[in-house]
């Protein structure tokens, strides 16, 4: 037995390489590493009952089996029996233990998704039980379960009651039919359109797991920049093939509808919101979607905005639009996302402006399954932007947010930015609304009493290996279902629980890249667009700095539009001697940001064209500060850089080496950014870049002459 | 101790759950399932002895750490002395003992990459040695000592003496600078040119593992199909990344030259291959290559092709063209490689006669570092072509072969298609130009006295985990490598090897599944194109039958052009009444296929238009035989379904199930194939399809109406 034991042993240690390639994600399950705490794992979970069931548990079934038997390093059986230390999943409904011992006042705020857990004397047996109103509860408190067990938490006496504080958290992919991504950094699409229907990659459930562990319960599949060939037959029978891989997982599918389908798939002359049959042929193309998905989620639009078509080539408004689109998916229990980011090719109004113009008188119009999908700025994406002016300025309409987790603006899949802190930069900010009406509060529906509301994250997602290219960029993604679950989680906690998950629970390491990691927005602010620069990368591919930049084919393509950079100064003016954006705000948002004085200095090239001298409340002058953010974010990749390679014996070497590698291409990156932002605005500034700094290693010159006609885009 | 034993032995069954999911290909280094032969392994082998060498044996000595202690299942030590059981790697320069063991005529036939495994006594301890020439040639030996152990082969006595038959072992990627391969169905490429130079991927690392391990000792970066970007200094950074990660497993990077190069990148007026400008262009060039990467390989190009450009533009010859590139690489011991695969817009000749027609009389006008690279067959990479009229008409110039293992005409990556005896029927046609001429001869420069030889395969790699989409796409890449090593070996031989190292050694898989990979490629023909019928698919994807197309920009691109059915019959006469391409082989071979009693039926329609009613071998008529043949392709795959089935509990369940779903998805698209081609040929034949098979379930308008605007390219 010892003999056999001992060969079977040095079996395994050999076979066990099995490789931190990062495709397991948060979900590895790694059997828990302390002794004590193992053991007594082990005694508090023996078994797990799961009641037979119409196949409605089964993943959360397999799921608990899979981590426990992960964690607790044995197999851990199912036990038609309650024992002692038996996990117990059930509905009430279904479970008469389970009838007795929660109270139908415990699930009454539950709704279809929140969960209870409670460690309970049952007939003199120590169990755990997760139950919930519906099976996807369970499934999500079986994550929340596991994930206690992998961040090594204390579950000897459990109460834990969750539910949910937005209803919609999606991703957003924009994935197109030929397998590219539009701002993909991370191989092609993991929809390998080609043998779908009929092949269904692991990679399909491996992501519903994924997202399911975060309570992420849908997936708009398909670019906002749309084709309407997605909505053909054939494609269809794709979307259907998705669906069903998902739906264990109580994910939904959304697509992205072209406005302009029922002219170049239907055949029709016209797609007139207000077109009888127009509106016939999206009902009809509706009722055929919900055959094949039955529960379809509903459509996601971008129209007239950056060339989309959309009703107001019709002469309606975005309202006629999105309603007809309502109309045909209601009867399914379907919803409609319509995008405020809108900017017309023809206006030359202030960018920042026109989704607001456009959409805030619209309030009221649109029906009651739509929801207006609202980017978290006014411009797009950038490393920092002030909260977008809709929030608070529709009470009647429910506004989902949309965040971006691919890095487009943020150094594409390269750099090391934690996003939790910009996402929560803006759920924090207070819009004066009303009372309880901050981002967080408007969005999740308790400013204006919406029982509809909405979160998304525009996906990071591709065929890489490790899903985001960034191991980094699997925190962000992370960090979206987190967050849509719960907006009250804190940056860190997130922080906290996916390193301990990912990485390891060893504290040394924690606290480090945590204390990184909360910092590394930041920083890269300071390196690419430090007191409210925006929107001054490389024209079309965003791709590094190119301030210069004034060739684009309409103005608010281009840098110099956006940091307005003179002899006197820099920075947009948006105050009422400006473009007055800040007349969308609040009076209260409003005024703090139009003085000089109590404009936060992170927002004011945002809202001021400020000289080069003026003092900052430092005490130094704007160019000497813009300098030192810039000298001080570079500097902040080296320490980041330090921490990191403080880590190497904690963790897996492929990632560690991973991450290092990359953190050199960032301080690079930054260097670049530093240099030539600096260059250029001195141009301007006509001061010198302080004597103690580094001095840039190219002329201006150089650096306008990069050019990357293959970068991704 | 049996207690912390039996804990750790569950921590590590739990956590070495190592998904099979195809990442590792045949190097998966699993522990010896058969304890009696483990017994005997670790007996044989204890240590390893590797002398301290300049840093270039690192790869080999790691590989067969790595090797060795997971067949093993223990850490096998590295030994400075020599014990009982070492293995002793080293050149006889470097160890006095190796050159004591091996006499000097033994290593004198090894070359540079040839090596020697023996079993020897040296004072009394049982060693196995690896030597060789050069650390190449030692490399290579630890994979092949490796391979008789993941193949489970005695090892207690050998004498092996092994060194490659040809001298240049390429893969050809096609892929492009913005990430896309062009003819890829496994993502995107694994070059992810945005994060190089400075992150070098784990995978690059890998991908030379796999490739040193099968003797490719090359690698084409970039697509045929060119862009002069990559010889720009930004990107030659990133080459040279890729060329020092590939460096230790002795892979050598080449690229593609556009011809236009100098025009485009280099500011000329011309690129003809005579005008000293552009001479001293390309040599400034190449030296500038050769700066970064000192052991480059050289250029492939495809010149006055399809639209690239070449110095036809300049009524230069492709000799001229050739010539100018040699001499810049020259040298520097590069070498180019000139595809003859050329067919001019303007020609109405028949397609199959342009190459030959172009080259053959330039036969003698090459420099010596050039090859010319023919692919196996006149036209296109069809499932089945007869061997190209260049091989052997060209004895003065040494003539590379090229494959394609990316599966364009071969069901993309989802159809089980094991190409080994393609490869093979290929290398073994006689072609009669000599004695000892058959293409295997040619290729390996036996039959002219060539040093220089070359084997090139269009890869079929990409981003998917597991490379190649298929998990049997891996086998091809595998045979490419084992066959440009030794061209002697079987489809067996090489199915076995293969199968056992990816999957298992266990017989009763083994057998039935070599057995049907050995007949899938016969299968493929049946069902897509028999009798000699080829390019006969979608027009631009190739994807799936479209023998009725003629609506491409040009003749030679048709179906109709290629298959010529009208009412009398149906095939390509090429014979003297016809396009006389014939006249291109030699007598006994023109003899063979021109007469059609002696032309083998295989090739029937690619030389002759054939009656319907004519009567084949059997008796049967044409038209009654392609329709046997079309109804025993698709019986044929659901005998590989069946066969599959029966193989569930042999191998993993991740890739049971990839394959199973991929073959349903196979059994579909063979009776597209049949239904469509038979019911288009019907039109012609106006025969009816034997009673006795199954009806095709569509209509031919339905086929024909049949678009996928999005299927890859």
């Amino acid at each position: 037995m010892k003999k056999w034991l001992l060969i079977l042993f040095v079996i395994l240690i050999y076979n066990s390489v099995s490789a931190e390639d990062g495709y397991r994600l948060w979900l590895r399950y790694n059997t828990i590493d302390n002794p004590a705490l193992l053991q007594q794992y082990r005694q508090q979970i023996t078994s797990i009952n799961c009641p037979v069931d119409d196949g409605k548990l089964v993943a959360a079934n397999q799921e608990l089996q899979t981590g426990l038997s992960g964690l607790l390093g044995k197999k851990v059986p199912a036990q038609p029996a309650i024992i002692n230390g038996a996990v117990l999943l059930g509905l009430p409904e279904r479970s008469p233990v389970i009838r007795k011992l929660v109270a139908d006042s415990a699930l009454a705020h539950l709704g279809d998704e929140g969960f209870i857990i409670r460690t309970v004397m049952y007939e003199g047996k120590n169990i755990t039980l997760i139950t919930a109103n519906k099976e996807a509860g369970i499934l999500y408190g079986v994550f929340h379960f596991l994930r206690l067990m992998q961040t090594q938490q204390p579950i000897r006496q459990l109460s834990i009651t969750s539910a949910p504080k937005i209803k919609i958290r999606l991703l957003n992919h924009w994935d197109n039919l030929n397998r590219t991504v539009e701002r993909g950094y991370a191989g092609s699409s993991i929809w390998d359109w080609q043998r779908l229907p009929g092949y269904i990659d692991q990679r399909y459930i491996d992501y519903a797991r994924a997202n399911a562990s975060i309570g992420i319960n849908g997936t708009v599949l398909t670019n906002v920049n749309a084709n309407a060939i997605i909505l053909t037959d054939e494609w269809l029978q794709k979307i259907a093939a998705l669906a069903n891989a998902f739906r264990p997982y109580n994910i939904k599918v959304y697509l992205t509808a072209r406005f302009s389908a029922p002219v170049e798939i239907g055949k029709l002359k016209t797609a007139d919101p207000l077109n009888e049959e127009v509106r016939k042929w999206w009902k009809d193309k509706t009722d055929e979607i919900y055959k094949y998905i039955p529960d379809f989620g509903g459509f996601l639009v971008k129209a007239n905005s950056e060339g989309q078509p959309g009703p107001q080539n019709y002469n309606r408004t975005h309202a006629d639009g999105a309603n007809m689109l309502a109309d045909a998916v209601a009867p399914h229990g379907g919803i409609i996302m319509w995008r405020a980011f809108v900017y017309s090719n023809e206006t030359p109004e202030d960018r920042f402006k026109q989704a607001y113009n456009d959409f805030k008188p619209l309030d009221g119009q649109f029906r009651k399954n739509v929801l207006v999908q609202v980017k978290n700025g006014p411009i797009d994406f950038q490393p920092r932007e002030p909260f977008h002016p809709l929030f608070g300025a529709m009470p009647q309409t429910p506004l989902m947010m949309e965040y971006q987790l691919t890095q487009e603006y943020l150094g594409f899949a390269t750099h090391l930015v934690y996003m939790a802190p910009l996402f929560k930069e803006v759920l924090d900010a207070d819009t004066h609304a009303k009372n309880n009406s901050t981002v967080a509060q408007i969005v999740d529906g308790t400013t204006d009493g919406h029982t509809l509301s909405g979160m998304a994250g525009v996906s990071n997602i591709g065929s890489d290996i490790n899903w985001t290219g960034h191991p980094f960029g699997q925190a962000n993604w992370y960090t979206l279902g987190r967050l849509a679950w719960d907006n009250t989680l804190t940056s860190a906690q997130i922080a906290n629980e996916w390193l301990r998950q990912t990485f390891t629970n060893k504290s040394a390491f924690v606290d480090t890249v945590q204390k990184l990691m909360l910092a590394s927005r930041e920083i890269m602010v300071n390196y690419m667009t430090p007191l409210g620069l925006h929107h001054i990368m490389g024209y079309g591919h965003h791709y590094g700095p190119a301030p210069w930049y004034n060739k684009a084919p309409r103005a608010d393509w281009n840098p110099v539009y956006f940091h307005k950079a003179d002899s006197i100064g820099i920075g947009f003016n948006r105050t009422a001697t400006g473009s007055n954006a800040l007349a969308q705000y609040q009076p209260a948002v409003r005024q703090q940001f139009e003085e000089l004085a109590t404009c936060p200095e992170a927002f004011l090239l945002w809202f001021h064209h400020v000289p080069w001298d003026y003092k900052m409340h430092s005490g130094k002058t704007l160019w000497e500060t813009l300098c030192d953010k810039y000298y001080s974010g570079v500097d902040s990749v080296r320490w980041i850089q330090r921490s990191w390679n403080g880590m190497k014996n904690y963790i897996d070497a492929e990632r560690f080496s991973e991450v290092k590698q990359l953190l050199a291409i960032q301080e690079q990156e930054a260097v670049w950014w530093r240099n030539a932002c600096l260059l250029y605005f001195q141009t301007f500034s006509n001061k010198p870049i302080p004597a103690r700094y580094e001095k840039p290693d190219h002329t201006l010159a150089y650096y306008e002459g990069l050019e990357f006609p293959y970068a991704p885009h």
